[in-house]
């Protein structure tokens, strides 16, 4: 197997994000469940649109938050979605390749534009996502570039990749490869709905060995295996998978792994601002202690901390170096 | 003279922020002068862009920003800028109506993009701008609603304003109007290189009365009389406008009028992050007092307090309610 160009390759919806402040009762009036993620069409984007307060505007995605934590962290990262070759998709482009990532996925030159994700964050910190995947739902496995994954240790994928049919071949595709080149492939489940959405879907990728770790948080593992009983899912998560990271917010994570199951807390927080991103960060944090040969319980505890970091300010891109935090706390980089 | 519709209307260059926290380094490698504002063309402004950091992208504008501060403060305000029709002018146009902004200037259908700031804010929270007016310097006469303009009772104008030719005669006759409707007109310097280009017709603004309050910070009021001496420079200002506020960072501010001259001092600050708005947000909190009836003195506190608010946080515009924050100071609202 030749050495890695990529530590981790992420593929994912390029999505920009557009988050404001706002209170419960935003949320009820327009009929949205809390921390959930919505999928929404062009209308549904503009009614919220219209009744949101003033935002503030940065470039995310799910995977891309990873990926760019993971390179902050001072991996070498690389990252496949799809914006449209517009002001929002070249603002998207700008971040993401100064943040160091290698970016070359072919933006859309028509059709729909740049993704967003209408953000609203209550005073709890709680985000609640309304996402117009615009261009994103554009990837298609010709995006996929074969040598790239091959050159990848990691392929990082995220759950709601799930939802348009081409990306999903793009997923397999990329999966495939990585295989045939020893390579390993994650996935996280994203969240719970995109779950109840997509359940044996997933659950198959898990069992005929698609993906080698799966990233899930209670809520979503819960739904996974349809029960309110965390060790009953645990166990079951555990015949499904290699490797199970479930992270429980404030409990911190647990590991599921052949070696047994360890817990690794979490980093106390003063205060939590905005949890956009805390799961994004938690896999940033425990796939570079993976690709530094990090135990279980030090890629835990790498992935609480960059949590910790990204729930304290507003959106889902780490604002300090990681990597010094990392440091300080005594955490292999 | 009828009642007025708007407590103040602001007139400026509407740009979309683009922040990034970046060092000295960046600065001299860029010739860029800290704390200055520069403006740039777009090949400039594609070279800045290509070297910065992953940015956060904000609705911005000097003027814009005061006006914003303003409403927040619950003044009925409103907004005269150019945007074009595009994603980004979109976005702009969303953010200052979701701020209770009356914004009615129509958006150029064609000619260049929606301006924006590349603004770098060092470790030491100082912000330096570059600026591309794009949109913003299509501004002219037609845009400047004679009726609107009649019936605000400040009139808010930006020396930034003072760059593009049409925008100058736009600028002119909304003080024609104002005054001729017995309504008052103010203007802020916005920056001593900007002062510095225009020195002779500003003393002339203000010679002639086209405008009758004066906001400046010291570099302004400094390069305005061409004097390294504070006294000296506040004894001409006093000779040449009815009411100067001039604003020193954290010595407060001097208000300078026909009653005499005060001192206000600044709100203590635990740790300034980014000085992007301060000015714009002491002008806010100052007209609003001068709206409200209250004292020089208490409109100086209420400028104090918008301004340390925003300088708290990455960005020009408030992120909780300045109401509030003055209720619970026990300043005038």
């Amino acid at each position: 197997m030749a050495e890695a160009k990529y530590d981790v390759l992420g593929i994912g919806n390029a999505i920009f994000d557009v988050l404001v402040q706002t209170d419960e009762r935003f949320l009820s009036l327009h009929g949205m469940t809390k921390g959930g993620m919505m999928l929404i069409d062009e209308a549904r984007a503009e009614s919220i649109y219209r009744d949101m307060g003033p935002a503030v505007e940065m470039s995310g995605g799910s995977a891309a938050n990873t990926i760019v934590g993971i390179a902050n962290l001072g991996a070498r990262a690389a990252y496949v979605g799809k914006v449209k070759d517009d002001q929002i998709g070249r603002l998207y482009t700008h971040d993401i390749r100064a943040a160091q990532v290698a970016f070359e996925t072919k933006p859309a030159s028509g059709g729909p534009a740049t993704g967003c994700s209408y953000i609203l964050v209550t005073p709890d910190g709680e985000r609640t996502m309304n996402t117009y995947l615009g261009a994103a739902q554009e990837l298609t496995p010709d995006d996929i570039d074969a040598a790239q994954v091959a050159a990848s240790a990691f392929v990082y994928l995220e759950g709601y990749l799930w939802d348009p049919d081409s990306a999903k071949q793009a997923f397999v595709k990329a999966s495939t490869i990585a295989h045939a080149s020893g390579r390993q492939v994650a996935l996280t489940l994203s969240d719970a709905f995109c779950v109840d959405r997509y359940r044996d879907e997933f659950l198959d990728l898990m069992r005929k060995g698609t993906v080698d770790l799966i990233f899930a948080n209670e809520a979503e593992l819960h739904s996974l295996y349809q029960t309110a009983d965390f060790d009953t899912a645990l166990k079951q998560l555990r015949r499904d998978i290699r490797l199970g990271v479930v992270t429980r917010s404030e409990k911190g994570c647990v590991v599921a792994s052949n070696d047994g199951v360890i817990a690794v807390p979490a980093f106390p927080v003063d205060t939590i601002v905005d949890t956009t991103g805390a799961g994004d960060l938690f896999a940033a944090g425990f796939l570079f202690g993976l690709v530094r040969g990090a135990g279980f319980e030090a890629a835990g505890r790498l992935g609480a901390l960059a949590a910790a970091e990204i729930i304290q300010h507003i959106g889902a891109r780490p604002q300090v170096s990681l990597r010094e935090l990392a440091e300080k706390g005594g955490l292999p980089v």
